[in-house]
């Protein structure tokens, strides 16, 4: 029954400049709308579609710049790990921890990440039913660690293509973990491109305000000032500009569905 | 942006005093709430899991107690066609021929339809990309008549279980006509059961409170006062005596969504 | 343990003479090659994907057609019905009854059929589970009738594409029916090419050979001697002139797999 | 054109001795049926559904009983890799490495692979088309390794179950690279016993038959003397004493295959 968390930021973390503008713009909107606000950025790509996809900061640099955005800005911050080295360091500087939902299922960095104290948030895998993420909590859980948030990327549906089963979100609120709702990663087209991943931008509101109407805990949205010329993930992340809009009207939502819960 | 409006009624018509009770109650619901509302129930359940099914009232008892709803209660009235010597006769009665979703490719059968001059509402198949509907709808169009409504039912998903695409609704708005969501079937799970379907009627809210918030045009439900007794489809019916508070929830979501359009 | 029956001919009936050219090519090569074979032709396309498709001879003069075929060539021959007043005068001129997939669990479709006393040939829905054709076969087995024949032709994949899954035929084997493979349905992409459907004509062989392996009773294929040029089904039909060394080399998979029984 | 490689061993290392056992049937098999032989053993399951799954041996113990598995029995040995650094020392001992289907998109581990200079397999990830498989090639092949092998080991069809999709495999050879089907984990149900994977070990054999006939290079499939005794994918383990009549079987339909090229 809290506000809604809007967790958002670039696919990729750019510079300390870029990602502060970013998410300023973010914890605006958030304030004025009313939202919890979380700033995600990657520092990798480890598993892009194509061995020549535009090359990350890297570790040492990400953090870097997380960190300046969490002083400067005054947010809690996010990133995903890919191998369990990554976790203690990450964990140094963000919040929350985000296991990849293609690694959601990899026993060490479940471990590593929960050992860190820090806030785990599994993406479900696109090979996995939503009811098989509590094999995937008690992972983490055997660390010691309960602060685990579970998020909803799309399922495989044919080839390239992804769909959303908003049975899901009801499913994995079960665990009584937080459920998040990614909308833009949903919209993705995986290898649509051949050697890169489509999308479909415009329908990542609808992603968000349908699953706000039944009560997630927070939105996943990647956003950009110009997706089309981002290193990354642009045919579905949103534009900047439109951010503020889509908060305040999923906050509108929130709002409705909080006060009349249907499943959490 | 009318308001919403509910479809609903028993998965079988049992009789004239059964669908009137059931009918009453979901035009006071709806009245009160401030929805539109059309009856439904079906006098064949021509393609059931197993040939032992409990039997059906037949066409012309089928349509005798639809002609006593509508005298009765006042409301329009729809019901399924599976045969295109149907259509004439069931036009006579019903307002909306709904065409059923194994059938929304059949010909002979949209034709028939749609030159009743009645309203034709077609289920999306089992099988079926939502933008493959726009040659459904070009089979009606082909008769002249424009009265056309196209509903989301679920899509085949790995064997016994449907899933609903989200995306599938602003894609098959794209074609102009209403877009309808069925909330009940697409909980069903199709030979779920061996010699019948599953169900989890549980999750029916949910499907109904995301398609609305994105602006359907309306919610196509099944009801019962007794879903685990009734003839047929009882795991996925919802009870009637949650459906006027479920209603009048939907049409909270239903203003605050029509107000701030989306993809409609 | 018989040998393979191959079930070939046009996607669509053209004229008597095209049917003759056709099945007596197709029987020279079976008889060439020692395996059974039975002629198959369309007097309709119910469920084409649009309205504007090439028309169809229609019930009467198909069923001249069909008819010349049996006399002049000698062979057993069916087609696909889509109205259940359609069994009984198709059951006058053919061997065996084809139910279409999407009909498949049309119940007054099933009994009409089976009250024929002809070989039914039901083909497995896009969106039925294998295991779910035993209450199809009950359908058809509640007219007393048991010249059954299961056919698979794939399955929803997502969008616009079909799956084999080659677990389907031990699984539909279990009633103790004969199992069909349909190589070139399996590979159309439904949908595919907006207007109508496309397909994958080079990897029908590849469907045919791996289903024999495993010990399929038989083989449906559709072959024209111009199919880019046919009125249907195109990308998907085998090229005839490609049929008999197509037909040899499976009878050689054929005999390797009775010989050595697997799931049969 | 050469012989099939049969690709064989338990799911998860025991000990030096158990290992051996099993490869000298294997390798004997083999060799009286004219196959090439490979063994496998894991030495880690980093992705098993639960936590509590049964440990394995572990990075240094896994590697000396391949090493004793290779120069008692005098056979090419293979194991899965999770982690970039467990590449170097793996190829030290293994002759191939393969990739594990979760991870095949994991461009440093692909990478790592290929720069070993070993022979690296790669198993189709559960979520990918197989087209796709071009662009994992890819970034093997950037570390100048050309000695890649494509496994297909099902794809994600609905919850908790895969599918086989015949044409995948004439997909992933227009690569050019040796296609290998792996037969048991296709017959796996992941997840589907809640706390670990189900699964059908009598189509196993079905699924390695229909794709040699079309003409793999190889076929890939654990066993064990005791399945349903065994740490861990006993629910699709083929018995060990049934390898030998299966691996002659399958050699019948590889020379038939190869003497019938179909697309490779």
């Amino acid at each position: 029954d809290l506000p809604l968390t809007i967790i958002a930021g670039p696919c990729q973390l750019e510079s300390a400049d870029h990602a502060q503008m970013i998410a300023g713009t973010l914890k605006e909107a958030c304030d004025t709308a009313g939202a919890q606000f979380v700033f995600k950025g990657s520092f990798d790509k480890a598993n892009r579609t194509s061995v020549n996809a535009a090359p990350a900061l890297g570790l040492e640099k990400g953090l870097a710049v997380l960190q300046s955005v969490k002083e400067s800005i005054g947010v809690p911050v996010t990133t995903d790990v890919h191998e369990k080295e990554q976790c203690a360091p990450v964990a140094e500087v963000c919040d929350i921890l985000q296991i990849p939902a293609f690694l959601c299922r990899q026993t060490a960095l479940l471990k590593a990440a929960g050992a860190t104290g820090a806030t785990v948030n599994v993406k479900k895998g696109q090979f996995l039913a939503p009811w098989d993420m509590v094999n995937v909590a008690s992972k983490i859980e055997s660390t010691g660690n309960t602060n685990i948030m579970l998020t909803e990327r799309g399922v495989s549906f044919g080839y390239n293509r992804l769909v959303v089963d908003p049975q899901s979100l009801p499913e994995m609120a079960r665990t009584g973990y937080p459920v998040i709702m990614d909308a833009t990663h949903t919209v993705a087209q995986p290898g649509g491109l051949g050697g890169s991943s489509g999308g479909q931008r415009e329908f990542a509101p609808i992603m968000a305000r349908s699953a706000v109407a039944i009560g997630v805990a927070g939105v996943f949205m990647e956003t950009h000032q110009d997706p089309d010329n981002a290193p990354c993930d642009g045919p579905n992340m949103i534009y900047l500009d439109q951010m503020p809009d889509l908060i305040k009207s999923l906050m509108d939502f929130d709002r409705l569905a909080k006060a009349n819960p249907i499943f959490i």
